[in-house]
């Protein structure tokens, strides 16, 4: 269930230079690349002429000339120069995209250009200000977006998937509080006399802490981990802020892409502190790239699932999900919104109380 | 064409130990182990609250614990506990299978659990007896079972697949008598004077030797080639008996698991015999899965065949495997049945007398 | 789309020995091989008995002898031994198709066999002719063969994808005529002082060149580039002449076998000349292999096209192939046209003038 009208987060804003970068979002193949004044170009990556991929072309200044017979186009899309004739046909250019960089990602707004408001972007400005330290990885995983989604919002799995990084035997047997709003969930837990996870205790020197977890999500693809730490006990001493960043993006129905970012808000200038946290980082998205690809393999559409008390958060997210589709597709066609429900998960399941079942 | 109502081998007995095994058997993803007093635990593989595959997950003692948010199972497929809430749904449970050890494998009847009866479960005793030795062997083979069993039935094929070991010109020449009753297949042929294979020459050391050879078949998936064989016109000689049992286990429709082994009533104890003999077995085995294997790439539904007097064994299996299948639609949807005898091979198919042609 | 009554190029003659050689043309698996005398014997790629590909078994003399259960087969594909039984019944009988040997490539008719007329088949006499000099690659490409003839057909890629070899700007930039007639399609260039290719300025010494260039195509699948170039101005001086010919042959419906070879008429006997023409026609080809099977990859039918004036040429040629099914599917079923039709591209797109742009 891929919707359209929303901001997605293409590439580092770091990863487009001037030469050209393919990758593809929501279905889409798509071609991106900086001019020489840093400004964005972002084309459909596919040569109105013969249908090449234009990211197989070159850059010749700012223009992009095609692979195959030559045809040339500005960053806007527009061919401005075809080799074999004088005519330019006026249907000759390439389709674009609305683009933006905030917090260091180029934004792409995938669906009609005339909604796509900035200020509908969400805010990730804990990975470019300047109070924050940390690095963004990448990773690509064969999964639907949703299911990358619901490993985030049911963080019970830490202890078992993620045994040598995060892992907390108390985060899986503590019941969060879950809050639902017109376009947030949430879900939160106080924690205390926490034995310490292997990374925080990296960090702090604590077998034990007291601490507070809350888990963002913003639809499309947004979310965020918060954690608050401090010594047992000490309520009002210093405490340590740990942002964890992971946004996904729909490469296709079923494959995402992810970048994943955990910052801090001390020790900035501690790089080698920032490189350790980053393959901690990397360790962990790879095993949770590893439980979702098998989950996704394993999946059987008419299997009986058994929902938890803590996965009234996942299911909130995908009712607010299936809302957007629904919403945009009364702009759009009616069927393909009903067949992608019937393939859906518990999206439109009624979620009863902890430990009713719900199918 | 799948039928579930059977007892199908799904692992040598010596596989399953206390550790975690997965298997796919008729399109069901299975996992099993052995409890510490030895018991089987057969389930599927697939968690009912996320969908992962269990066998991913760890064993502590005989309870299974779930590789993503802990939920743990005891050997029967029964939730035991769940680290995120104390009320366990009774719906929380994992679907288990009828299991019998018998003759060193493991039998699982992947249909009706009410008509699992043992008795059902065809005599391979020569598989674990004392008056035999012998080894099995394991092989996956990317082809419909139907066309192992084909293969099976048809034994001219040795003179010209298994050049080097167990080739015969005789047995491609000589007619067999086919002896079909209600679950059972026979093949029979008496030969003369034969030509020894190169098998059977380095077990007796004999250029020619006369012999009986009886190939049974036992729906489903259950075969064995019976030899007994002595020196030429030694009618009341000491005889030599090898029995090949090949048994098929559908893993999808179209690729299946194939276990095979050749024991013999002399010689119990010469290890480097039993290991020669099975290093002949797999390269006779391995022969076969190309020449089936290629046999199922290049089927082509539409193609007209033309059956040999010696299909008529292979026919009245393929009768034999359709009627199981129609019974138990019987109970089941119709539909299916029609749709798989449609694309089955000479199923149905009126068989006529020796070279008379049946499409 | 795929056209069935028409010579096809299967394999070079050289090709073709006394053993057996498997090839796929248009979706029939086909067996080659040339009998004791030198006839070629050319079957369909599967045992009337049970399928398996008759390539895999051997020859025994001018019989061929399936891998399987050793049935015998003559070169007209009449079994003619069957071990296990006496009566060889009438339909155990292997396809067998119109061949012929002619400019040293094995032309096979696809189609209705009382419609194979050799005199059908085009004229590449310039790859066999003592008056000229030159050798054909092979090579495979995953790709509708008529992206391959659109590609020939539209030289203004030259310049882009074969910087280091045949490329000219003077062919990208100077519009052709274009010639239509009943069973051919003519591209004609006429260059003055053209800025010369790397490759003609290897053999000729020369940086500007007069030359006339003439593509030609004929349906189904043949093409030849003429090249007469001199040195500029020379108009009646000694002119070079070379003929680069490429045989499309469709393996599927989206992959393709190609044969190309550049024929010179001058330095017959030069051996490395040869060689070297022969390699840069090999990395040429490999180019237009890059390029049209990334077109392929990137299609999507939903996309619209725009068509240049230059485009007329393979509009034709796509005109004239969808009129050749046409005509055939009178034989045979309509519904398979126009369902090809419904996914082909330009086929029966009216083409406009330059530059208008027709979808």
């Amino acid at each position: 269930m891929l919707i359209r009208n929303s901001w997605y987060v293409a590439a580092l804003s770091s990863e487009i230079k001037t030469e050209l970068f393919a990758r593809k979002i929501l279905n889409e193949n798509i071609v991106m690349y900086r001019t020489s004044d840093g400004t964005l170009a972002v084309l459909e990556d596919r040569c109105p002429h013969r249908q090449v991929p234009l990211s197989k072309g070159r850059l010749q200044g700012d223009t992009l000339v095609c692979w195959y017979h030559g045809l040339q186009f500005d960053a806007k899309g527009k061919c401005i120069h075809i080799p074999s004739q004088q005519l330019i046909p006026q249907r000759a250019c390439v389709k674009t995209y609305p683009a933006a960089e905030k917090y260091g990602f180029v934004w792409l707004w995938m669906g009609e250009p005339a909604l796509s408001d900035e200020a509908l972007i969400p805010d990730h400005s804990v990975c470019s200000s300047a109070q924050f330290a940390g690095e963004m990885c990448y990773t690509h995983v064969l999964t639907d977006y949703r299911l990358a989604i619901d490993n985030l919002l049911d963080l019970t799995h830490i202890n078992y998937v993620h045994t040598e990084t995060i892992s907390s035997i108390a985060v899986a047997e503590t019941p969060p509080a879950i809050t639902v709003s017109e376009r947030e969930v949430r879900v939160s837990r106080v924690l205390r006399k926490e034995k310490n996870s292997p990374l925080l205790r990296k960090m702090m020197g604590l077998d034990y802490i007291d601490r507070t977890q809350e888990v963002i999500f913003w639809p499309v693809g947004n979310t965020r981990v918060e954690t608050t730490a401090r010594a047992p006990g000490e309520t009002d001493g210093i405490a340590l802020r740990l942002f964890t960043t992971s946004i996904f993006t729909p490469e296709t129905v079923d494959s995402s892409h992810i970048w994943v970012g955990m910052h801090r808000d001390f020790a900035l200038d501690n790089q080698p502190l920032t490189q350790m946290i980053l393959q901690e980082v990397v360790k962990t998205v790879l095993e949770d790239k590893d439980v979702t690809e098998h989950l996704q393999q394993n999946w059987k559409q008419s299997a009986p699932i058994v929902h938890l008390a803590v996965d009234q958060a996942a299911a909130a997210a995908r009712r607010m999900l299936a809302d957007l589709r629904l919403q945009e597709a009364g702009v759009r066609e009616r069927g393909i919104v009903e067949f992608d429900l019937r393939n859906a998960t518990p999206v439109d399941s009624r979620m009863g109380e902890a430990g009713v079942e719900v199918v």
